[in-house]
């Protein structure tokens, strides 16, 4: 049994930015010498967030207008409020969207291969953009 | 350390139907030799759910409720409009409401039986059926 | 490859109460001879939450001030009409949140320590209490 980790960045120029790392995580994962295993991908933000779904466009629109309606960016957050935060970024939302999606994957290595649908894709969201960010991949198995 | 996989198949009747699958990875799980480790529970698919919960009838109409109402089928999503996509389905909902509720799961095995509660049980939410789904279960451990 | 897993327990004051369980993680996780691994946090209940954000007290309060927009107390659920259901602590809403925020974590562990980033909390969110509950710890690696 091995555990491998790497990680990478990815840059944003929105403030609200949702991309595909499905290659960047396949890549990431192929310099382990790991066929069946699983790996674990993270990321040590807290204003962003990662999940698995279709990367489709327009249902991209479609996540950030859920998400807008969810948790509005003006939403009135006390973490604004200075009596009760320093916080100067005026992200509350961004850390209670974070909440809803998650951030945390899991999924299984097969040959290699992540086990990934067809159709799944692995997402990250940034939530707190624009900002560069770390995405860590660990993997365990042999 | 050793690593199996294996997967069943799940069909459905309702467009939104829920169930409890615990049985079925109970079942998956003690097929292998492995006491101590972990279970991955996924499903390849991008428009249903797998979450741990207690399910009990009533509740899970409750369920059905909330992501009806945080998340309406009939939401106007661009997701559907063909200036912008090729989705026949009409399930965008179904890709948000997994989005909530995620796909993803990891429990602890310990003297081969999965660390679960004693309501806790593995549900699995199809939310565009009716279809065939495929759950890959995978154990990690000694 | 070793597997090694503990639990503690939580006892909170609130009907909900939100607490960052880091240092309690932490110290279970440091009694075990792992260096490299990954670290599975899960509760056996299923009215509370686990996940990953920053815990800071202005936020926290946004973060119930969202659960009781999106889901709220009293919602009318059928969880506790006497002709569908048995429950008798009328909890479904702590149910639907807990479908919502997750609980069920998993991190990667290296050099002995959590892979945290520098504002991440584990947080634990006890959404029925006042109650005490059983937080489990296990840990895989080398």
């Amino acid at each position: 049994m091995k555990v491998f980790s790497t990680s990478f960045s990815l840059t944003s120029d929105e403030r609200t930015e949702v991309s595909d790392i499905t290659k960047l995580i396949h890549e990431s994962i192929q310099q382990f010498p790991i066929s069946n295993g699983i790996a674990l991908i993270n990321t040590l933000h807290t204003t962003c967030a990662l999940f698995i779904n279709e990367f489709q466009s327009a249902l991209i629109d479609d996540l950030k207008g859920l998400i807008e309606r969810l948790v509005p960016e003006r939403g009135g957050y006390r973490h604004y409020d200075p009596r009760f935060s320093d916080c100067e970024r005026g992200n509350a939302h961004a850390h209670l969207r974070a909440a809803l999606l998650g951030r945390n994957i899991a999924v299984g290595l097969s040959n290699g291969e992540l086990s990934l649908g067809r159709f799944q894709s692995v997402i990250f969201a940034e939530l707190d953009g624009p900002r560069r960010r770390e995405i860590t991949v660990q993997v365990m198995g042999e």
